[in-house]
């Protein structure tokens, strides 16, 4: 086998088939996401389990997964999922609500042998189903989320007797991706989206998209008191905290620097910009890749 | 110089799928958006030349092109045009400001013996050359027609006198595919995007995106009524008008039953769904293809 700096002498500036990142093994934290919500995540495992070393992949070229069809988002993550297990990565979080509520099921299924894929809608489910007194549980999310009902059925599984109403809130992304979810349009448009949930009596709101935490504080406040709404990255890098204590054989691999590489597949100038938004100021570096 | 029948023999050899509508020729009025946009163009053509009939194909499943690549648009525009190659359509007109604007000299350079493909920045720029009289003009557009600079380009070399002040709206596409278009939100954020351009003593403001004219009353408001906002799809279609007057060999071609073909790469009730809104009511057949 060629040694590192070999394969890279060989493929000169172009992206190898081969590992780009290491020529035996890359044991971190590996996150998946379409682009940059997954960014929202990663900020709550930078909080909750600092130690470890993560590697966040936006397939920024073809944000946004959230209309395209199941077979679309299936076969583009499978390309994301088939990078980590050639970089040797033993482990993804798969940072994007779409992805896994679309296509985890199937990833899993086709590449267990190979790497462990974990994904965002089972332990807000989990959380959901735990916390919530009245039984009764909201969803905001895409259009391609709560089409696909993932959270009303992994809710369901965990405790039949609860009610899940869904709201897609497509204008959400456009407005966090441009910047604008300080601004008083964003807020009334919000309000309008929520108008019908409110009507439900839910108890607790799970922000079933990555890019909402942006929102969370909006969300609460149009909600009320009454309504509990968690921020959704926290309860994922908790459960995902827990897994750890769980998994010891995979805990102990990881390597623990404290560092975070971050790749795309679409714009640089552009990943570091929403990167200021979503990981509000911390400059980083970012590298291309083609998948 | 080939005849047109001959290079039609020459064509079929390169793209060997068969044809899906006509197995012959197909002389109709092809048009070319990357999704739901360009129906606003059909609409004026509808409305300025009714008698002819029209293919209208929309690349849905990957729209929106606006935020890609130049790459990419290339790429994907290329597969549309090939499929009116091989369906045999002898011309077609990109009715989509973003694909006009970046790939159009490489399309026409690289198809100009099997298929005759025109823009529409082309004659809205020989349209605001012309009739600004203040020579200072505005154009609304995506982010990725702004940053092309085409419409720029365009105009100065029809009059190099003319000052052209771009301004990107990258939140009414989504706003108006969200069918939001009529709503305060929209107005209020129509007015922020404005409010640059309303302080360049621009005399003319041309909708550089084919979504734009569903906003159009409410540009003309903003801008007030010493500014000129003309209905894009209407300067298209007569200028299109014009082409035929001057093209009596091509015109003289095409059949004159008076119908329509709606061809999507996405989901056909979507495309229902957003014909309604841009053909206001009118309720349509569209057919499923692959590019």
């Amino acid at each position: 086998m060629l040694s590192w700096k070999a394969k890279r002498r060989k493929v000169g500036k172009r992206i190898p088939k081969s590992s780009i990142l290491n020529p035996k093994s890359y044991p971190v934290i590996a996150l998946f996401d379409s682009g940059y919500g997954g960014l929202t995540v990663l900020k709550s495992f930078l909080k909750v389990l600092p130690k470890y070393d993560y590697l966040y992949l936006g397939d920024s070229a073809r944000v946004p997964y959230g209309p395209r069809s199941p077979e679309t988002i299936q076969k583009f993550s499978e390309e994301g999922i088939q990078f980590f297990i050639k970089e040797k990565v033993p482990l993804v979080i798969v940072a994007c609500n779409t992805i896994s509520a679309v296509a985890l099921r199937y990833l899993q299924k086709k590449y267990s042998d190979q790497i462990k894929i974990l994904g965002v809608v089972r332990p807000l489910a989990e959380y959901a189903a735990k916390n919530s007194a009245k039984k009764r549980i909201g969803i905001a999310g895409t259009r391609a989320t709560i089409a696909s009902g993932a959270y009303k059925t992994e809710i369901q599984k965990l405790d039949p007797a609860c009610e899940v109403i869904g709201q897609a809130c497509p204008l959400l992304v456009p407005l966090i991706e441009e910047n604008w979810h300080h601004k008083p349009e964003t807020r009334m448009i919000l309000r309008k989206y929520l108008r019908s949930l409110k009507t439900h009596n839910i108890d607790t709101l799970i922000l079933g998209c990555t890019h909402y935490p942006m929102l969370q504080k909006e969300f609460q406040k149009i909600m009320g008191a009454r309504v509990h709404v968690p921020n959704p990255g926290d309860i994922v890098a908790a459960s995902f905290e827990d897994y750890l204590q769980r998994h010891p054989e995979i805990e102990k691999k990881l390597t623990k620097k404290g560092t975070q590489k971050f790749l795309t597949t679409g714009d640089v100038d552009r990943f570091e910009e929403f990167s200021t938004i979503f990981l509000e100021g911390t400059k980083i570096n970012v590298q291309k890749i083609a998948l």
